[in-house]
């Protein structure tokens, strides 16, 4: 079973809208062990939407099409589908009715221009699920199905849960497999580098097709490696799943900082929880990136307790306590661990000094970057030379010195 | 001129990622007046993918192929468009000492595996732009072209900016016409009171068709009202820009803090810079989203000394000498904005308390913040009700009070 998604407006083409809603089709679609090959996006022009759906229909059993079943002049997809059908449109007076009493719901009289929304490929059949105001439609094409859903997220879901998904389901027959997938997500390896310590494991994968593993890098979220199975059963798909992440856990060993795709800082702070320690930061180039990651997440306040952000001098040595001396230096940033754990009242602290860039600090280099955690009172700096741009620099010196926590908190 | 975008990735059909790649080329073509009427999503299939780009360059001039540049298994876009082109891969040897230095400048060697990334189509040359280890490649095929980049967006960015659009419109020649935008970003009016000020003007422009203008509501970044002018010239366009950009001005008054698409804190950090003023922040539910905010931009150390982030009542107390009471209050919040201009030693400071969720905190209910500047010693604070969740109570917070100290800054 087969399933093309087509996205329909020009506001996609010229990029003032970013096509999510492919991205949920594609996902449920993938879920329910329906293959989609291709997804297109094409603009509010008659010509070219009915070649892009005929297309679609030739390549693939069904085709789910998304948008241009609005009021407007512009909205174009229930002409379309009829010319692709080869049937005239008719107006559909339960669906008028449905229009109308929304709007009157509202109090509110319903421009002319609604009624377009009525009108239906002769043949097709409305989608019980009606949000607003626009009818979904299930269009039969000889043995292959056309679905047209609004481009309103929330009323496309709630179509595609209701009937479309079922739908499919129902036509692929007992053909249909489930997919479902486990990322893990690493810190201190490169991409070919994992693809080298996986490499062995990918080959009996290709060979075996039990399941397929892809690498996602991911900046500061880590790189993922995502571990996919498609199975006959729910079952039977986690049961692969746990035993290929557990082979690939094996192989990768403690670069693995989540099995479950958690951050970096909610895999710290819940093993800072379950230590029963609270935590402090002091930033300095980072600038509060560390404390606002930390932050993010509801429940951080069992274990954070705050931060000292230092972005100059005078405010580590005031605040901190951090002797005179060059900024970008392990005696700096050990200090700063150090100074955070006293000054905040905390048992585990991490620091961050740094050059993030443009330009050199001290004569010291863009991305050159001095790190530091305090656990128990023991203070333990690294230095690491981050690649890429000043975002970049100071998004990883984030997750690194949280990864660098981590190994530390394992060690106990 | 025709130019079709393909992004290659099954991640990107199993909605894993979501494609804004197509999206920011889509926008950029258009920009430059280049048209484009397909965009397509397909998977790491080396026959899908060939097909894929036959059928792109049947329809099209030109075509941008996004992503499967990368050094693993499931990188296959050079392998495809060699095939398209009816040529051999070969080793670049300039590709790959590129990339085999960008190892060993981070002190790593070089995996095998990246030599891949520079096998390159015979005939193809490769886009100068590379900040990543994926050389982007212009590979003509006929009279027509194919560029391949990566689906790191800002490698992508790089090599569209520095290369391709250029190289597109040279090749359309003059028959491009010239499109530019201007944003200004505004805070604290809600879309439709945007468009109610702005009606008038819109229907005018509606007749004139001078220029069109579109609202963007960007979160935290403000709302964002674009104003676009297709012209024959640069000169055209940029004045037509110019005298729309001070009517829409004209109409909205001090809601706009930039008429440039310049973020709120770096308006905040030129305003301050022109005082000759240095500022801190004291934080507790943002939790050093303000500072770090501030710090995304290079140059903020003249301006920004540092903050201290008090997520827990004992730090409020000990490190800004907040007096004991409720957290989320009045008092609380002005004694931290004193307490950071008196700790840090700046002359100008805001601060941040409230409830950011999910939860009630001491029975106050979830969206509540109080917030304060403080200048030049005169502490003033104020209190909002935040719609939505966690982030967006953060995010909103965030501008808010920067939007507050850059009104007082133009008071004076």
């Amino acid at each position: 079973m087969r399933c093309e998604v087509v996205a329909i407006g020009t506001e996609l083409l010229l990029g003032q809208i970013v096509d999510t809603n492919s991205s949920w089709i594609g996902q449920h679609l993938a879920e329910a062990g329906i293959d989609s090959f291709h997804q297109v996006k094409v603009g509010d022009n008659h010509d070219r939407l009915v070649e892009t759906l005929r297309q679609a229909l030739e390549r693939a059993d069904a085709v789910i099409c998304c948008g241009g079943l609005g009021p407007t002049h512009d909205d174009i997809t229930r002409e379309a589908i009829a010319e692709v059908m080869g049937v005239p449109l008719e107006l559909d007076d339960e669906a008028a009715m449905r229009i109308e009493a929304m709007f009157s719901s509202r109090g509110r009289s319903m421009p002319m221009n609604n009624l377009r929304q009525a009108e239906v490929p002769r043949g097709a059949a409305r989608i019980p699920e009606q949000p607003g105001t626009a009818p979904g439609l299930i269009c039969p094409v000889g043995d292959k199905v056309l679905y047209a859903v609004p481009g309103v997220p929330h009323e496309m879901h709630e179509m595609m849960r209701g009937t479309i998904l079922a739908d499919l389901r129902r036509r692929a027959g007992k053909e249909t497999a489930v997919i479902r997938s486990r990322t893990l997500r690493t810190w201190g390896q490169s991409e070919s580098g994992l693809a080298e310590q996986l490499g062995g494991r990918i080959a009996e994968l290709d060979r075996s097709r039990h399941a397929t593993i892809a690498f996602l890098a991911s900046g500061w979220e880590g790189l993922k490696v995502r571990i996919t199975a498609k199975a006959a059963s729910e079952e039977e798909a986690v049961a692969i799943l746990d035993d290929e992440v557990a082979v690939v856990e094996g192989l990768l060993g403690d670069i693995v900082f989540s099995t479950n795709d958690e951050p970096m800082e909610v895999v710290v702070l819940d093993l800072l929880r379950r230590a029963g320690a609270t935590m402090g930061v002091a930033e300095s180039f980072t600038g509060g990136l560390v404390a606002s990651r930390l932050t993010e997440h509801a429940g951080a306040s069992d274990v954070f307790r705050g931060g000292v952000v230092c972005y100059t001098s005078d405010v580590k040595h005031d605040v901190l306590g951090v002797p005179e001396g060059p900024v970008v230096s392990e005696e700096t940033v050990l200090a700063m661990a150090e100074g955070a754990c006293r000054v905040l009242g905390v048992d585990v602290a991490v620091a961050t000094t740094g050059v993030a860039g443009p330009d050199r600090l001290e004569g010291v280099p863009v991305g050159t970057v001095w790190l530091a955690t305090c656990v128990g009172g023991e203070a333990r700096a690294f230095t690491v030379r981050m690649p890429g741009d000043r975002e970049r620099v100071r998004q990883f010196s984030v997750i690194t010195v949280l990864d660098a926590l981590r190994r530390r908190l394992l060690e106990r």
